[in-house]
């Protein structure tokens, strides 16, 4: 570990997105761990959950040396993170906040979390590379965002609704124990959730597609499905789009935005599916035009790691372009 | 077994629909299984599918007594399955083709074919209690034209596509050793397939949704997904619907037209999952409105067991008609 | 249902044991449930578990009409099982015990517990005919014990461990929610757990298989493992056994002993897998004989579904022994 | 890639273990793929298998540029594997053969093929440095033998069959479409297969061990059985245990024989699982003693990632040695 190693507090190490984050920071040939928390396991060693983790325990979060770092990641609870990131900020630290608390501004939002930038690099890379405090997006909007985005920007969705059908391995839920998540209730089992718009999720589409829109956002429309898989998100969208867009040109449009993105893959001529994205912190398009419709409507199939892409893993990428590194360096593409 | 049981024939006995036909048969209290057929295991005992089938070997097609049948089932693969239905109507039995060779009348229909009824028997249980020959429908159209019936027939459904987003178990993808259906290959994963509209199943979709509809179907758009599960069928519909239809409404349209189905269940007040129906002959939906959009869009979720309502279920539930029994002998419910 | 039905209560009904339990009494011809219990859910109706079962709320424990039963099945957990048993009893209805609390008497057990017949119909079906209480065996037990009595009542087995290596599905596991059992943590693993013979079932394999030997029993030694699967075990079983047993006599021994039970079937050519037990009462059974070793050493394979033939389903068929039933009355086989 | 990178041909590329084998070389910082080969596939872009991989074409064996390489490895089907491993040889590369064919020496061996070292570098690493040709194991000798090797070399296996009970992930069965294979075949589902100590593996094993004991090999029994999950091999082993270990004691001879290895995880105080170790090239064991038995046994649990340390990913740890590289380079640990 090199002198000018970034010193890496990791608030919430024990969930899904915490454990990930570790075997990232402790495979990342710039960063240090210099604390991780827990409440349920404090005191425990650090190598339970990471072999090759610094010989650390876990600490409760009221006794992490915030001060000591100069990275905070927050993979918190929703509602609880919005504090203890502002503990790490009050304390010096850049953050990296992984929950849902600082995503979309509103009328609440305090004067301190309103500098925080949107971490979706394919999108507002300039802006994070600057930032001390990024809201990392949700695993389900990092999806549909990138998957909408060439059209949205371009002004090529016609009116209408774009149908968000989307579905999730079970990790996405997070690791506390419920009954609903327990492997009889999950294996041989496929379920939507969260119907008819209510989705936490969709504020944060909205918000985001409204800001690339400079306009009148499009129309969305959000289902999740619960998959019996461990990790991975397949979204399939239907996108009903202006006559302007030739259909032969359209996958063209996703290829020149993207062309230049270390962790985009935009497929020439199939659909992603979990097999192409898992593991590593690609998200995985393909595009086709609907036959047999009378306007058009393009069919986008969006693939992610929802713990990696989706969660830890463009939290480092984010961690990345906040410090100046390699946008790349210790993720797997 | 008593002296009025019913003679049946199977053709295409060892695939995953033939596995459960012959296992409901033998349950069934009024069948009697006469000959069972299979090319590749000729001459193995039925009882090597099902332990308390009756002490026959298999045999090949070309041995089929079909003259001896009071009814033969034919599972044999599309493009295969019609000219095997025409030797058993030509040799007296009445017959049920689980193929879609008969599904979709069109110009090379030939004319002993055009009497087939379309076994749906929610929709038109009255033609099949009289037909000689019946089309058993698809799995996909199965729950998709339940889930729409009750908004088509009242011209309910406003212009713009209805999406069908659908997730099918892998028996679904058939028996024959594949290397994309092997374990390590569907096992962690989630795809679509057939993207862009051009399923095989979209015409019967469409032709029976017209039928219904007695002037222009709605424009439907259909995306199937391969799930890593064994069996079941889950559709999301997404339906924009009439202003006439007052959200509060909605559900009771579908309560009303299936009060005495005794294989559909309308859920009050969640969505079906495929937990609800497999094992059973069931059809499940759910309906609720979609919040946050300018038209009005009702989400409608349908699920069933792609093996029993889905193909063999739904076989011996039209069987039981076109005899005139109790619909629901030997099905479970 | 007619006037003779069986009235029967169910304690601890919202368990994988209990829901399973109360589906096949559903389908039993001859029984009513008269209550079903459940603490954390009490209030809700019984038909959220099956959809055919009476139209009943259920209970806690405190409130179940016990006197009005003719039996009362307790899925109570362990320790807690045998006071509501009791209470059953005093209560004047006969009892089966799914717990482990009466399998093995012992010193502490008290006298109305001592007339408890273990529920082995296979091996004590007589005295089930007429008992009053029963001690349904224990999922592993019930396989292990079933394998290995053939050789045991015949003196056949030799000197050195009888090694039995087990396998179950999850839901052998209780349906409480614990990390260790989330769909993520199960899923893709495979572990060994209780390891070094420790598990609770070895005190009633060894009882049982002591009083079968009617001297001392063979020594035992048991590790279950934890299966990504729903429902089933499988017990792989290494046998010493006497020179006195011809290897090719070998499986002819269990064929002899189980040739009219309706419930277990010896393979006369191959091992038996989950698949062949999963939804069935039945026990299967493969007999070979281990090649290149010193002394003779048989291989016995068992599988079971936990739920059924290691639960549930041999309750209901000790029901139907203590009350003068078809012993197969109601149950898959 | 440097002036010194190894020129590396990969024999048999796309099944399970040439695929994860092209996984580690892309990403082994001295490897450089010259070819790759397939019979199904020649023609198609090896980038079809790893996105990462050198822009070539697999080609047939036939036209593999065998004497550009200095290194080629086969993942041939057992049986055919060898002619092309001579081939290779005499093109003047060195060579490791996944296969089976040149593990077990025996008189059929070509004199040519004698030179070959078993490649488990765990115990044969000095001659393993100079090899022209290694042998690569199998993968369920890979975790038996590493298992019993503290106990077999220090001669303390008592008189008595070792069991080697042990279960597999399915890609340990091959990529080649097979019906029992599918998904709907495997899932849900556990089976013992080559029962009764007729495994191929069984002579590699004894092999092993009787080279290790230098004396008469301790007496094996292997049942393998097949696991629903893709990857991961675990195996329980019994193992009666001469008097002269105290149980206290033995834990600390795998410690002692495996401190060093950076490749062999012996846990301290609980039973590895599949979760352990898949993903790496480790192998992980657990040790305890029996209780409530006459002779002295002991339990130990080995699990490795068949794909990795059970084939490509131990490959790439001999291939580390044969070229003087650090043993660890490109490898998951």
């Amino acid at each position: 570990m090199n002198e000018t190693s970034i010193r890496i507090g990791v608030l919430g190490a024990t969930g899904y997105t915490g454990r990930e984050l570790i075997g990232l920071l402790v495979g990342h040939p710039r960063a240090r761990i210099v604390f991780a928390t827990s409440e349920s396991e404090a005191g425990k060693p650090l190598r339970g959950i990471n072999r090759r983790a610094p010989d650390l325990a876990l600490v409760r979060a009221e006794d992490a040396p915030l001060s000591e770092c100069d990275a905070v990641f927050s993979c918190l609870p929703h509602g609880e993170s919005q504090r203890w990131v502002e503990r790490a900020r009050a304390a010096g630290a850049r953050a990296v906040d992984l929950s849902n608390d600082l995503r979309v501004p509103g009328a609440q939002t305090p004067d301190w979390a309103r500098e925080a930038v949107y971490g979706l690099p394919e999108l507002h890379r300039e802006r994070i590379r600057g930032a001390e405090l990024v809201a990392n997006p949700g695993c389900y909007p990092t999806a549909a965002i990138l998957a909408l985005a060439p059209l949205v920007r371009r002004g090529l969705i016609a009116r209408g609704p774009v149908i968000i059908d989307a579905a999730s391995g079970v990790t996405g839920a997070g690791r506390s124990p419920k009954r609903e998540l327990l492997y009889a209730e999950v294996a041989d089992d496929f379920r939507a959730y969260a119907v008819g718009n209510v989705h936490r999720h969709l504020a944060e589409m909205r918000d985001q597609a409204g800001r690339l829109a400079g306009a009148a956002p499009p129309e969305l429309v959000f289902t999740p499905h619960l998959l019996p898989v461990q990790r991975g998100i397949l979204e399939t969208l239907y996108v009903p789009v202006s006559d302007a867009l030739a259909p032969g040109d359209a996958l063209g449009i996703w290829s020149e935005d993207y062309r230049d993105e270390p962790f985009v893959e935009v497929l020439p001529d199939r659909m992603p599916s979990l097999r192409d994205v898992n593991g590593t912190n690609r998200v995985s398009i393909g595009v086709t035009a609907v036959a047999g419709v009378e306007s058009p409507l393009l069919l986008v199939v969006a693939a992610i790691d929802n713990l990696l892409k989706g969660a830890a893993g463009q939290a480092v990428q984010n961690l990345n372009l906040m410090f100046g590194l390699e946008e790349t360096e210790g993720l797997p593409c």
